[in-house]
């Protein structure tokens, strides 16, 4: 009962000092409308995605595609009449696949679940920033474990010479998938560093997903420097099914190729593109995503979505002939994939400029309809920031998203020091691990109504923002 | 103001007065988490569904697939344990479609949309309950009319002997897409009837879908008996647009083949089992979906998800040894989409047994991620079953799903002058129509995981009614 009274004490404050009055709620209610009919019915976030996916298609950092995308986007901007449009150096790592990979498995006896044949090609794909196999391969008796803890339990004696295989998969009780990625992916991260402190000679790791299927999934992998770096590869889950299970019974040994290989560093570039604020036009309200993507598929949802749900802010709000009180920035980030360089160059730059970020949103879970926001900010600015921001929240309840404290985005998340408030879209997460770092993550895995969906959801808080601030 | 303290009382009030108590929340909170633990890990209603949608595939009343589905779940709802499983006679129409319809639009002079052909095969098909052409079709000039009461004032000048189009598209500015198809559904159901009062020969219907796509949606079509019947057929969105655009500057004809046709009511069944409850057996608490479906694709949205969820709920409860107090019933209703002859059946039946039917769900929008649960009641019920039922939203909010007053279900509203209330699931409805009546509503349309979180979500409330009651 005490809890309740304190929720309900806690509302008599929220109405009597905190909420938007009633009449701008009203106008506020209309304008958002506005903002949902124009992206729903003229919205351009598909086409710019489908360019961006089928077009380009895979933009690593560094790459060809990336730099076609650094151009197209740039040109977007341009066309849409923003006040001012630049790129942003920064330096990013270069890494190629190289020619495809090849992961074989070998074992003495016959097994039913494989049929009567005795090796097998498993769906594979070499973790970013790996080194390859070199032409000879590597071989090894595979040896299956849970998560990385055991190693240091296993030791030198186990694992010398072997082939790790990482086979501890996401949890498929967690409501919101991106807690079970994030229960999972220190085995894709940090595995072969780990495997490699006791002598192994290469990782396998089932891929970061709740599918089962046959699409293994890439995604960066972290090497600890005073360590011996060995390759390391993603499996799909269903041929990692498959493996633990011959192994209940069977020694198995594998035969890996990989072609991959890191370059020196290259220049790249953020694109930023600006609406200059008339009334404050010191506090930028930035929105943004990343342009980078893996080089298999077409970062269809990771993360051209957001990339075009941030395009389209601007192009929503120009239709709309928006004059924003302050400064909107639209950012799409190099590099988030493999070293955030795009990030950190962003954050250095502001930092120096002595700017201030008043909110910088990010949209980088994928392009399903929208279920809310989250937010984040220093300590000692959060508890006024929250209030406002969740003072927004009748505003969103036609549209049934919440608003919530938790995270950002890994692009954003260097300007905390600015000490505004850093807001994460976000968007249902069911299907976004079907798809994520996969050849699979293209056009066709987007639906255009949910994309848009998520447009007009973060122009809508834009527009929030803009005009009654967060204090 | 004034707004804000009413609502503080209202939250005064409802904390006071209704909420669940505390400690009576946690131990539902835990629960209703081990409901979706179980759901999301052990769930079978994506291989149930895989089955139906499959195994079985379109299952339209009167058809030998319906009775197929009809033994399938008959089948498991005996394997599953219940106390009692038995199918109910009701009277259905039977409509076949027979062979492949066809419709040729024709015109005079080249035209660039359509490239250099003057002809062209439109994707179409019959709506359900019409008549067929004959063998030698029908053929007439089209006209295109956006609404039914623009027939009024043309009338027969203008009408007679024409082949209507009705091309009002759905409001793609709706945020619910059944909104958007509450608001262009009357020419499909009575665009027929209403085109024959005025001597056209034939229409041809836009399909109700906001996707522009190649696949017709057909649907139900009811007829004025006291009218000349005419035979109806849906096209595709994208025919629609490219006939659309030729009639701006073009005379067209259409050569229209149909084979439809309908035979004598049949007998059919609905499937219905029950665990009784062991505190308040004459207490009921339905949760239902309808096992027919469209003749075309395989009913996996429509109502195959529906039916899943149901059967899941029955399938969870018991692996986690629930004995429920009040009478858990799981209906597959027959005959929802052109006739509602089990719904009708079912109410009559229940009444005259003089039962009561405190709750009764019904899943019919699909296998999408849940948003929320809407109900409705008679007036004099009403107030007292929903402010209990919205007590109950705290213990959705982890999973954010709302709980408001809405539409329960067409197969469920027969019961409502039982007093009791009627709930209806609201899944995701952003893709709904892409698939809806369509040949591609098949199990690659869903994801397991919307679709198990959908199943936890109805069990958690079938679980919660059951425990607390609504009063």
């Amino acid at each position: 009962m005490i809890k309740i009274m304190i929720r309900v004490l806690l509302y008599i404050l929220l109405g009597l000092f905190m909420s938007v009055p009633a009449v701008a709620q009203d106008e506020d209610a209309f304008f958002i409308k506005k903002i949902y009919n124009s992206t729903l019915e003229k919205g351009k976030c598909y086409k710019m995605l489908h360019h961006l996916s089928e077009e380009i298609g895979g933009r690593l950092a560094g790459s060809q595609n990336a730099t076609t995308a650094v151009e197209y986007t740039y040109d977007l901007m341009v066309e849409m009449g923003m006040d001012s449009v630049w790129k942003q150096e920064c330096e990013v790592p270069v890494w190629i696949r190289g020619e495809k990979e090849e992961v074989i498995i070998q074992w003495k006896s016959t097994n039913k679940v494989l049929s009567s044949k005795n090796s097998q090609r498993l769906n594979a794909l070499a973790l970013g920033n790996t080194i390859g196999t070199g032409l000879n391969g590597v071989n090894g008796e595979i040896i299956e474990v849970y998560d990385l803890d055991t190693l240091d339990k296993m030791g030198n004696d186990l694992l010398k010479d072997k082939i790790v295989f990482f086979n501890r998969p996401m949890d498929p009780s967690q409501i919101s998938t991106f807690s079970a990625y994030g229960g999972a992916v220190d085995q894709r991260v940090y595995g072969a560093s780990k495997a490699a402190k006791y002598g192994a000679r290469a990782v396998l790791v089932r891929s970061m997903t709740l599918a089962q299927d046959d699409n293994p999934h890439t995604g960066v992998c972290v090497y600890d420097e005073t360590l011996p770096k060995i390759p390391a590869l993603a499996i799909s889950t269903n041929d990692a099914n498959q493996l633990s299970e011959l192994l209940k019974t069977q020694n198995v040994d594998v035969s890996i190729k990989s072609n991959s290989k890191n370059l020196p560093p290259a220049t790249s570039y953020n694109v930023i593109g600006e609406i200059k604020g008339t009334t404050y036009p010191d506090e930028i309200i930035l929105v943004g995503g990343h342009l980078d993507s893996w080089d298999v598929g077409g970062g269809a949802h990771d993360d051209g979505a957001g990339c075009v749900h941030s395009l389209e802010v601007i192009h929503i709000l120009k239709m709309l002939n928006y004059k924003p009180k302050r400064t909107i920035r639209c950012v799409m980030f190099m590099n988030e994939e493999n070293g955030l360089g795009g990030g950190k160059a962003y954050a250095n730059e502001s930092n120096l400029k002595g700017e201030f970020h008043l909110a910088a949103i990010e949209s980088d879970a994928g392009g399903f309809t929208p279920r809310g926001f989250t937010c984040t900010a220093e300590d000692e600015v959060f508890k006024d920031h929250f209030l406002k921001f969740t003072s927004f929240g009748d505003l969103f309840s036609p549209y049934n998203m919440y608003l919530k404290q938790g995270g950002a985005g890994a692009d954003i998340n260097p300007l905390k020091s600015q000490k505004g408030l850093l807001i994460g879209f976000r968007p249902d997460s069911q299907r976004y691990f079907d798809y994520h770092h996969t050849a699979i993550d293209r056009i066709d895995a987007v639906n255009e109504r949910e994309l848009k969906m998520g447009a007009a959801a973060i122009t809508s808080l834009v527009y929030l923002i803009d005009q009654h601030g967060l204090k």
